[in-house]
């Protein structure tokens, strides 16, 4: 099984990580010698394997991406761990898993049904963080979390409804974070297994900040709070 | 002068803000008898007014939108604005547009030429937050910036470079957050103008944030810790 990524961040992190299978380039300077094979294309080549996405003149099939196991994201202390119930797009998915790797969080976990997948576009919007982050597809969210609470995980999920303003956690335990689709936030059944439900402050009269950034904030709040 | 906006939440943004000159719409339901001049169109004609957008059948011409001055930004305390310095990507602006009215930011100020402008699709990603936001371009950021220290205000720069964590400022003053350009992060001469140069923890391999994720953390650690 193969799978394609495509523009410089994403295609040279995948050479760094010896992912390449086949390189496809508009010339070969920068893949000569480095052990890998090649196809010089033209760009209307490129243009199609990429989808015509933004491939700034690289493309790679690599292998696939290999999913991580939720027992190795555990930490003993201060371990955090992202959950993403139902997220729908591919470029939140993608700027999650940057923020991820960017925060050092233990794994990223969705489920495998009903919500975005890591895919080229994903590889691609995460800017090669992808190679870095453990990311984790399990088919049911809930036994996923009652397996983390067994191991000492606290489950804070975000919602507008939340009790606790989302600064007011202590985080020093080991966290995880549950982030909500765009539309419809947490499933009730994730939601039911929360220890806590944090909100952040909405002080306009748009009502919701995009998910990927609100995940940002929550993420960042985390460190912040654990280095005070 | 006229501009187009499209999708459901920017049309009825515009809508309720009476900005509307003509709505082109699927069927009349949505919007008879509301005072507007509408075209009832097939898809295809929607399409092509959005320049193949996801209009979810509304789109809408409407009044240009009216940017505001810097002047009508100030505070008297705790005043808080967004400067984007060379900001290149249409969607990080509106989503950065979005999160400063969620989080109740004064205004956004970036400057007219070489960088991202309001547009339908900045309207679309900001999810109808344009309406509510005062927005400002400016020919020449530094001189918007001496005028705003003149009125008290403290120049926050974010730069992977920064002296200071992002969180060790006292955020209770009147307080400009400048964000950089996404390659290439404050020009120099903004740099220079700034009081405080502060950072983000980067704990991964891939060493920068998505824009607007960046610059949700940053605005919304100030609404944090003034509420502290």
């Amino acid at each position: 099984m193969s799978n394609y990524v495509y523009g410089r961040n994403s295609f040279f992190e995948a050479l760094a990580n010896k992912r390449i299978i086949r390189a496809y380039v508009l010339n070969d300077k920068d893949v000569k010698g480095k052990g890998i094979e090649y196809t010089i294309c033209d760009r209307k080549m490129l243009d199609k394997l990429s989808h015509s996405g933004n491939h700034q003149g690289f493309v790679a099939e690599v292998k696939e991406y290999k999913m991580a196991r939720v027992e190795d994201m555990l930490k003993d202390k201060e371990g955090l761990i992202v959950i993403l119930d139902g997220l729908e797009d591919v470029h939140n998915l993608g700027a999650i898993i940057r923020t991820c790797e960017c925060a050092g969080v233990d794994g990223v976990i969705y489920k495998s049904h009903n919500s975005v997948k890591v895919n080229d576009t994903v590889a691609k919007v995460a800017c090669g963080a992808l190679e870095y982050v453990k990311v984790g597809e399990v088919t049911n969210l809930v036994n996923t979390i009652k397996y983390l609470k067994k191991q000492g995980y606290w489950i804070v999920g975000s919602d507008g409804s939340g009790e606790n303003m989302y600064t007011d956690i202590d985080y020093h335990m080991n966290t995880v974070l549950v982030i909500g689709s765009e539309g419809k936030g947490m499933s009730r059944l994730v939601k039911e297994e929360c220890d806590y439900i944090v909100r952040l402050p909405m002080l306009g009269k748009v009502t919701s900040l995009n998910a990927s950034v609100a995940a940002g904030i929550l993420i960042y709040n985390v460190l912040a709070k654990r280095s005070e």
